[in-house]
């Protein structure tokens, strides 16, 4: 966007954004309950140590400080001007500001690209105007920085007080949503390091902040509010840099029923779905998706506790019999276990406890008879912390969790240093001032059950994450003269298939029935008769496929499949395939390459007629390189239905390592094409029992000649 | 249990002990922090009008109250005993109670059945103690009627004050979540009519007080926590009751990971599932089922204000864009629809607001721009209540619901009166007051956004639900003594099946090499070959079927088969099955009978290898005149795959009357045998091309003699 700046200047503006030691705020109101008055107010309230510039030329004072008649004014460039001009205005303060030496301005005005066209020129307008100065928002709630008490906002939420400074950063692509979340976050004590609403993104955009953040002292956990990324492959980098720090990330996004563009000739794209999409994407760079809004506060507050879960079994620790077995409950759903406690764990336990009632046998492990004492608790917990059995431990509070929060808080908090396995609580009745106390000292502490197995599942999926293998990204291939472009016929895109490696079934183009009886009779048993056609897509839809046909019938059949056909589809076909058909108890996949905005993906399912009812389908990312064997066997293993090539009640294991292999080629091809291709699919590609192979039995391909641009990203 | 008592005096025992007149507490404690001083301290705090007599022989007053020495001392038969004895001493008090006429005691000890045999044995001698009198407990937590300020009860939720009284019964299973249900409800300022805690339930169960509230004039919703039913029976008849006065009933069950009872010889059973049958039930009465915690008062929530939802089209209203994204988000991904206001409405929004740079061409409709008031928002709710474009209507509260909570709360409440349309809320920021004040005054607010849409759906399931029709049950059939008895083996179960009316394969029985090849014969094309035996019940793990095999091979192939499976399973077959093959084309689905303790229900699915892994099934509680062709139609149309079925992509449409009809034959067979059948399955169903019917080509089925008692039940 500013196009004049390096990187290194590109990230002292965000720096000094985040953190700066001046700020003007451009038509700020003396008036403190509008909008307009709300920064300078906020900025003085929560603590701002430098220097504060109103500019307002109908004021003499704002909030007790000199305010200036305009930009030029200033005594100084400051590190950042927030802009609180509609958006008639504002790119004219934006341009001042940037004719000043100003490092960032915020914008916060309505009525650009969210309003239509003529917005979107408003937008172009002002992204010019601030030439080098970055650029916030418009249509941004601002920033702001808990760390070092820098409210750079407007939003509502800061007329509360008592914030929490944690160590975990948000950013939002919304404003209100900043203001929730900001809120929230506070009222359970759940500490927060930053804040950056994106909005409109006209310059600095979620990514940015997401490499920011990963750089940042005070954060070791990110927290995203997304409705889409307008720069996946710089949102990859920051991701994948976070990790690389050790700073997971875990996005909220909305978008979840939104469906896959239909694509022009395969149907990979309705399969992979723009949202499904962005879930790969997500695995690719390990950020972990919340399911529920509430998710989105109560992953990072779990994973701040920077502890590792190295397994999957689960102490639950009550003194309330019924909400340990609904945490249990919630954790057995999501694929944890409870296993009881061990021999040495129970003795402890019973040591602990001075009636001889307590049952032992059994997890949840209730405490409620010796009545819940502090003590008891402490004891309890550490012994369960050091058992073997388990891999983390899930304490539940019930009503003494009210009645005296503070001793609670304490005796679970003492537990800490015990153990660096995960130590979570659930906080049964409603009782936020435990919840509040527990966060603020690093306890994460849940008030639903479902919390606390989301907490769980995110703690271990960053454990078991690992980064892509790096590898270098495959040579581009010289595509000559004979290479066909445009939308393939059957026969041309096998032929593209098979040129990478990937085995196809025998076939014929024939072009009238005495062609198709005699290269019929070049195969043994029943054939496969298809129309041969680059723009009747969906063949079976209008009679153009017969399976299973005696050699001496397919002339006849044939002649009947130009008729239905020319009924159907209003034209007469003039070629035809004839193909060997596949042995039956192969199974049926499909195998599809997709692109979109996000990127290019390889799409593996099951195929056949049944694919899109079943949606039994496994996505990834393409890496320039293609898939490794170990990514394209990992895909394969994905499928809910792989059983089914496993060897599954008595049927022939599947020949799965040719089955690797062709997804390792199909891949090797759209990365070795790259823009060039814009579909390609085989449906049906059938997996053949151990030893056989695996065949192509249909495809489609979309070339188009090498240098134009691909018209789908 | 109480076998004495008729009817009409059990519904008078508890009436009594909801709403008792007078209440004795026997092992009161007079120190009010103790959880025996509970009881007596919290009847006098929240303001029980009746007659208090605590009972302690070492107390002379407790909470000012004169103390006796024990249950004979007590000036009269009290409406209810409050048990705080342990369980060495419960029973004692019990009887003493019963004896001088009480109507029901509470028994809070711990020790009975939840802690294994001993416990076990000591229930059933406080059962016996009790004689006619009913019995709560033991173990619970006792019961709370906030409609006439009555607690029975030592939930330490107690201790708080300012109860919203309301319109919402509560069953619990566990005493501790009754204790935080009416926290957090109190929290919410969601309003709770009755609370009852059956735990152990040795008498009165959770239907017991199903039965109860749906007669209770404050009772207008009732929610339930289940753990799992004690007499399905009884609750069927219990939410039937409610269904018919038109209170809904909500339950959180938990299960959910637990999975079906394997079943001697069929899939059925793995199929369903246990936590499915109560799902297969719920539908059955129109139980709603709570998918979280949460929603265990969000859902009776929104029930509670007894607004209908007639369609599907909601009008999110905003003043933060963000949240209203969320919002309709939630609510598409539940297949709600949020369309643009129509001309009329746009037009009724435009002249409220001042600017004129509204965007009312699309829904979330967003009023920030004029800037919120509530006259602004008032006049924007009722011209969406009044739309026919819309069904309901969400409004977002902001940061204002934080600023100008009553405002904002009365300008929502004030819209009621306008529309019988639901009107919900969701708040954004962390705000509790406008949330509370908002559900006190009868108007759904949500701190989630997927509340919103679980909350609609829930009303929408409402509406739409109908009892099932009444029909009388079919007539047992005697089975005379040609029938088999036992597990059968394949060509059995298919008479048996074929018997009432399902369609089956043609097949011969034959014993050796030469009479397959006679039997092969018969059929014109290839044949099925399975060995025949009621003891190896999953034949193609053991290379006991071939199919395709061409008549002429059929010898050689018995042969290997037999060889085969005499390695595999250790038994040389002696007899074989020759069928005829299906032609292809068919669809392959599993059609299944199931009996747990719930009950008996029809499971239909897809079938074939495949069935365990896509799980597209569908459950059905069999009524005892079977299904209706309605109900089978409806069963066949809720699968996934029901496309398939209904000319998917060009296949030719399936013969669904020919499989209504064998669905409807297959739930009359299961109605007639009753108790004598106890398993049976056809696995593949074969659905033909329209007009060819269906075909059962492999089956199972376990019958019991006569007269003997079902084992599984």
């Amino acid at each position: 966007m500013s196009g004049t700046t390096g990187p290194g200047e590109r990230t002292d503006a965000i720096s000094r954004l985040m953190k700066p030691r001046s700020v003007a705020v451009i038509g700020a109101s003396a008036d403190p309950t509008k909008t307009a008055g709300r920064p300078v107010a906020y900025l003085t309230k929560h603590g701002f140590g430098g220097a504060i510039y109103p500019v307002n030329p109908r004021a003499e004072l704002i909030g007790g400080l000199k305010s200036y008649p305009d930009v030029r004014s200033l005594p100084e460039a400051p590190d950042v001007g927030i802009v609180l001009l509609g958006a008639e205005r504002a790119h004219e303060a934006v341009r001042e500001l940037a004719a000043l030496g100003t490092s960032a301005a915020i914008v916060l005005a309505s009525g650009y690209t969210e309003v239509g066209e003529e917005g979107a020129r408003r937008q172009q307008q002002l992204l010019e105007a601030a030439g080098p100065m970055r650029l916030l928002g418009p249509n941004t709630i601002g920033l702001v920085n808990l760390t070092d008490n820098i409210t750079l906002s407007a939003t509502g939420a800061l007329e509360m007080a008592g914030f929490e400074a944690g160590h975990i950063g948000v950013v939002s692509q919304s404003g209100g949503i900043l203001g929730a979340l900001l809120s929230r976050a506070a009222a359970r004590g759940i500490g927060l390091s930053k804040l950056v609403s994106t909005s409109n993104e006209a310059d600095l955009d979620m990514a940015d902040f997401v490499d920011h953040l990963a750089d940042d002292e005070a954060t070791s956990v990110i927290a995203l509010y997304m409705e889409g990324l307008r720069h996946p492959d710089k949102f990859r980098a920051a991701a994948l840099k976070a990790a690389r720090q050790g700073k997971p990330v875990v996005v909220f996004k909305i978008g979840r029923s939104e469906s896959g563009a239909a694509a022009a000739v395969s149907h990979t794209g309705a399969l992979a779905g723009a949202d499904r999409m962005y879930d790969a994407l997500f695995r690719e760079v390990g950020v972990i998706r919340a399911q529920s809004f509430a998710d989105l506060l109560d992953l990072p507050a779990a994973l701040a506790s920077s502890r590792r879960l190295q397994g999957r079994r689960v102490a639950v620790l009550t003194s309330t019999g019924g909400a340990g077995t609904l945490v249990a409950d919630s954790l057995g759903t999501s694929g944890f276990e409870t296993p009881p406690p061990d021999e040495v764990t129970a003795a402890a336990l019973r040591a602990l406890q001075s009636g001889d009632h307590a049952v032992l046998d059994r997890n949840p492990i209730d405490v409620t008879l010796a009545g819940l004492q502090p003590t008891l608790l402490r004891g309890a917990i550490r012994a369960l912390l050091a058992s073997p059995t388990y891999d983390a431990v899930v304490v539940i509070v019930g009503s003494s969790g009210l009645a005296m929060p503070d001793l609670m808080a304490d005796a679970i908090h003492d537990c800490l240093p015990a153990s660096d396995k995960p130590l979570l609580v659930y906080v049964s009745p409603h009782a936020p001032g435990i919840a509040s106390l527990l966060n603020q000292r690093g306890v994460p502490a849940f008030m639903a059950p479902e919390s606390c197995s989301s907490a769980l599942a995110a703690m271990r999926q960053t454990t078991s994450w690992r980064a892509p293998a790096a590898r270098p990204a495959l040579p581009p291939m010289a595509m000559d003269a004979e290479w066909p472009v445009g939308a393939l016929d059957e026969a041309e895109a096998k032929q593209l298939f098979a040129r990478f490696g990937v085995p196809c079934v025998r076939e014929r183009i024939v072009s009238d029935a005495a062609e198709a009886m005699q290269a019929a009779r070049a195969f043994e048993g029943p054939v496969a008769l298809k129309i041969l056609s680059s723009t009747i897509t969906h063949k079976s839809d209008v009679g153009g496929v017969a399976v299973n046909v005696a050699p001496a019938q397919v002339g006849e059949r044939l002649a009947r499949m130009a008729s239905d056909v020319e009924a159907l589809a209003g034209v007469r076909p003039s070629r035809f395939l004839v193909q060997e058909m596949v042995a039956s108890g192969g199974v049926e996949l499909i195998l599809g390459f997709h692109r979109d905005p996000l990127g290019a993906a390889i799409l593996l399912g099951m195929g056949g007629v049944t694919a899109e009812l079943l949606q039994d389908t496994v996505l990834q990312m393409l890496p320039a390189g293609g898939l490794t064997r170990g990514e394209a066997a990992s895909l394969v293993r994905g499928l809910k239905t792989w059983p089914l090539l496993d060897g599954f009640r008595g049927r022939p294991p599947a020949d799965v390592d040719a089955l690797v292999d062709a997804v390792v080629a199909f891949s090797q091809m759209a990365a070795v094409l790259g823009d060039r291709l814009l579909e390609a699919e085989i449906n049906p590609l059938f997996v053949l029992p151990r030893g056989q192979g695996v065949r192509a039995a249909d495809g489609v391909a979309v070339l188009q000649p090498q240098g134009s641009q691909g018209d789908k990203s």
